[in-house]
């Protein structure tokens, strides 16, 4: 077809992947055609302004590699990804929830036995985690996988040293026959998302501060339950209403405590769904 | 704010914006937030899903390097780049239609006196072009900054040779007094754009062909005139009607005729709009 308009273009480019084989592809991308052109039409995208877009997203490509994940950065920033997680993870009250995976997880840490320290080095004060993994009928989840990562006192992940060579406050574990855990880490601080980047350019342009409330990751799997990725929050911390990535929920809220020996413990049961 | 949920995340997301300072970006970074919000919705996004798109944008941004355009080969098979030229490229009955830009311009091409040959051993017949730029009322344009670039017989651009050193069938001449241009190149073909890269497996997956119609690219600029960014696509060609870029307008279409020599001759006048 020739002399498109504007008008007229949509339906073209939807007729011309008509013949996409797998279906859930073919609706995916109408849409995702869709809505696009439809985001240009109502702001008037200029010429100009399309090159700058073409421009920002080849610098995120630019900024990411095995280590910084400068897409998954903008794609939480934007709350995109915050909210496929409220679109995949809507589960029976008192399951634990979700939270995003953000751009820090390395797959294959090393794997420790319980009670653990992996903090390798990393900075700050000692900090025992304890809990269990249950089901929702309060059964003990043995064996399950618990992958475990954060950012040390200076609010920095292992990764983000550019000498990078050992794992540091990160690890894998497997729950004991009552669904118990137990580990030694540091006491992890609110940090600032890396600004070093285009999504800094971002926040810069819109105002936002770039900072998390302190956290700690999670990734929990076990056969015949739902894999539940989310953070636990520490309670107090001045950011939770703020989050740069939108991903704070009340229950995922929790206190480190403060022991007499001036190490901290935190105790956190998480309830998986069933599968 | 906290326990976002799918339905109360856009809004917090466009709450956490609205100290952007210069307004029409934040104009577009909003409908850009609501749109994409939306889409993810509509299609009920899988993680897995929003997984493949940030590895898919990641691949796109590690092919882009100076000689290759992958987010420009993305929006132009997307139907973007031309929608956003449509937006833009509204003009009097009469002026010369604009098209794509395209991922194969180069600045700071090399400056050709008018009669010269720029072929520099690109591959197929001669020929010579000619034409003039005008404005909408008949006058002549002098002088004015024509950017030529194209294809060889093989279909290939001069920066997809992996050994480019030297500029091919790309050029810039200034109009004469009357507004008159002529050179001398080669004549181009049609052409697939690039097929290996995340943009070629996209076309794979939705069982679209990768042709483009044969074309000579322009991009006309003269002071007190709007710029034009256009091509002239040759009359006959198969894929007039299915460009895969969707750039084709019947009034860019014109016949490159064959001389008795052998070698061929293409007139073509372009009509500016005022600025």
């Amino acid at each position: 077809m020739r002399n498109l308009s504007e008008d007229t273009i949509t339906q073209e480019v939807l007729d011309r992947i008509a013949g996409t084989k797998n279906e859930r592809t073919k609706e995916v991308l109408s849409e995702l055609i869709q809505h696009l052109h439809d985001f240009a039409r109502k702001v008037r995208l200029t010429e100009q302004e399309w090159l700058q877009g073409i421009e920002f997203l080849t610098a995120v490509g630019h900024k990411t590699d095995e280590k910084r994940h400068e897409f998954i950065l903008l794609s939480d920033t934007l709350g995109l990804s915050m909210l496929t997680v409220c679109i995949n993870n809507s589960k029976p009250v008192g399951c634990t929830e979700a939270t995003v995976f953000g751009p820090f997880h390395v797959p294959n840490a090393p794997e420790f036995a319980l009670g653990a320290d992996i903090a390798n080095g990393a900075k700050g004060s000692a900090c025992h985690v304890s809990g269990r993994v249950l089901g929702l009928k309060g059964e003990a989840i043995e064996n399950a996988h618990m992958d475990v990562w954060q950012a040390d006192e200076e609010g920095v992940y292992d990764v983000q040293n550019p000498n990078f060579t050992e794992h540091r406050a990160r690890g894998i574990f497997r729950t004991a026959p009552d669904g118990s855990y137990r580990f030694t880490t540091v006491v992890g601080e609110s940090y600032p998302i890396p600004t070093d980047g285009p999504v800094g350019d971002m926040l810069a342009a819109t105002g936002r501060h770039p900072w998390r409330p302190a956290h700690l990751h999670f990734k929990i799997t076990a056969p015949g339950y739902q894999t539940l990725v989310t953070h636990v929050f520490r309670e107090g911390d001045k950011y939770l209403d703020s989050d740069a990535v939108f991903g704070v929920r009340e229950n995922l809220i929790a206190p480190w405590t403060k022991n007499a020996d001036g190490e901290f413990s935190l105790k956190y049961d998480f309830i998986l769904n069933r599968a």
